[in-house]
């Protein structure tokens, strides 16, 4: 056996994620590395807690990364807030609103179940009816921004909602975080988890939370340890606590954290409002492609994510073909469906460095040229000189 | 707030890991991210995997790295072993047997200690000794190289008296990996964990894992789900498992993957055996330099860890002064004492491409001025020339 270096073929990445990565991000990845004590190393930690409270629009002090990817951030949420016995609501209307409930049950709570539809956004009413027949449920459990449908849910209604009946509130913003509209301290999200390599256009490993008093009064005053020692946020904390004295946790991840803190260098430079926006603006340009192609996106347009855009496989297309082809001869990966929508959709991402007019004309045009169409690409043109 | 990119100094690392990384490996981590569910890169997964098998000395087609650092790696090996009610025998001879200990308990374990000396191996004797108090026991669980003491302990040993006692044995070998004599097939080891920053010469934030037949067999018939949903190996094995289709569990650290790949093709160009001999080379003559001016070592020579070394720090020397000096003067980072240690000994560490005569000598040199002391390079010369 031989194995030689690896040299990956250069995408464009247009699926649910990873999205391409800034640059300027895999050249902060490489500098050199340093201790994780390093006073210098320290210093940097705190510039990536300010970088995230301003990212997540929060005073939050608990406000960290988790060394690990968006789905142990998601069990760092569960495992610290979750007590056995505790009823939690969970609402599914995706592949990651059954994820929170697998983890809902691993921590020993009791999930209590609003059923969503696929592809739309969670409904209140819904959820009001579910507080008022469960009086004791502690925790309501949500995702903003799914990344299996597109959907966005109103996080801030939902989140009023909660506190109407003194539940704490935990949101998947994996998808949403630097792409859409959030705003933690403003709609009083309690618990929040997101992840580096959808609209921070960072690498792929690490998982922003952020975590309000009340949360982190439950985290110090649970009657049980935490399950997981790796993600238990009181011994976290001594880490990424505050002041230069740092009790060593585990060996964090020192070149991803370098390109964490570069990439929301990039956004605060760019402004989150602007941010926000020109997902806006290429979302725009993107279905009106697509439509103009007699595509029909899934998810209806006042509930739509733009950072991630769900088209129905048309009829008598291929759906794996179309990938594999758009993959060999453009080096253009868009997502395949997940879940109840496998082998129906369609997943285009346009989030963070990827969304821009390049990207939203050369997709319609290799969609144009692969499905034997035309139109595509003027329309997108048409939205953006409007 | 405006905070601008964060430019590292340089270090030359020489404390209890992170290590310094390979150039090559820097490279490669900056390499373009693609999807973590590419032809591309599955195809690079399965080379991770068999280099992973040759760093490890074994066939277990279990074998990844976690994705998530060395102390995920140790909770991914308790949380899929221990059922709730398992008693499982901990050897604690320093830090990471107690943080063994916590992680049997919040699996739900009972967790029998073998209390041995900090600074020395795990007694055989006491093992046995234990075992016979405790036939029902299930697992036996210790550290093959203790970060926190510079110890190595038997593993071939310790291995074969479990076996013969019907147990499992989980076997922490951070940062014996790649440094160390290591053979998970012909000392019948049944879960090891390790990490990427120590002798590999990677980035932190990997924690390679491998699990024997048996192993398996434990985790695919236990009576309850494994509580991690992150680290649930099963789960995982379908992302990690055989053959072109993959199923999505969670998104791969696709960049630190590629700087993984790069390490082991080094060390597989080193060649396993001789990367375990230059590290023993490089700490013969550390501990020449050392002894020449007086310092102590804190481990007998027979139990020693090549890639770490303890030595006492000198009666009426400021430990915590003199790192300072060597990082602010020498750019140069040794490690502090951990634990029953804090405060007495200092960790050098002498890993993956650290071990060089470059560093001995850069290493002896800066301890001979911060220390004001002489003789010590000349003493690590004479080795090189024996």
């Amino acid at each position: 056996m031989t194995i030689q270096s690896f040299h990956p073929p250069r995408r464009t990445l247009m699926g649910p994620g990873p999205s391409d990565v800034y640059p300027r991000v895999t050249e902060a990845l490489a500098r050199p590395t340093i201790g994780h004590l390093d006073p210098e190393f320290v210093r940097m930690m705190d510039e990536i807690k300010q970088l995230l409270q301003f990212a997540f629009k929060t005073e939050n002090p608990l406000t960290l990364p988790v060394s690990a990817p968006g789905s142990a951030g998601m069990e760092t949420c569960f495992a610290n807030l979750v007590e056995p016995g505790d009823k939690v609501i969970v609402c599914i209307n995706g592949v990651f609103g059954g994820r929170m409930k697998e983890n809902v049950e691993r921590c020993g709570g009791e999930a209590i179940i609003v059923q969503g539809e696929w592809g739309r956004a969670v409904d209140p009413a819904a959820v009001e009816e579910t507080l008022n027949a469960h009086s004791d449920a502690k925790i309501v459990a949500f995702v903003h921004a799914e990344t299996s449908t597109g959907a966005r849910s109103d996080a801030k209604a939902l989140c009023a909602l909660a506190r109407q009946y003194n539940c704490l509130t935990i949101v998947d913003a994996v998808t949403s975080l630097g792409g859409s509209e959030l705003e933690v301290d403003a709609w009083g999200i309690d618990a929040i988890y997101s992840g580096t390599q959808k609209c921070l256009s960072c690498v792929p490993g690490l998982s922003p939370v952020s975590f309000s008093a009340k949360a982190v009064e439950k985290i110090q005053n649970r009657q049980t340890k935490v399950q997981s020692w790796f993600l238990d946020l009181n011994l976290v904390m001594g880490y990424w606590g505050q002041g230069v004295k740092r009790a060593y946790h585990h060996t964090a991840p020192v070149n991803a954290l370098y390109a964490l803190h570069e990439s929301l260098v990039i956004l605060q430079e760019e402004g989150l409002e602007n941010a926000w926006a020109r997902h806006q603006q290429h979302h725009n340009a993107l279905v009106a492609g697509l439509e103009a192609i007699g595509m029909s996106m899934v998810v209806p347009a006042s509930e739509r994510l733009a950072q991630l855009n769900l088209v129905s496989v048309p009829e008598g297309v291929d759906e794996a073909a179309v990938r594999a082809q758009l993959l060999a001869d453009y080096n253009l990966e868009i997502g395949a469906g997940l879940g109840d929508f496998a082998g129906k959709v369609w997943r285009i991402g346009l989030m963070g460095c990827a969304a821009t007019k390049t990207n939203v004309l050369f997709c319609l045009g290799a969609l144009e040229t692969v499905m034997n169409k035309s139109g595509a690409t003027q329309a997108a043109l048409a939205v953006y000189q409007q």
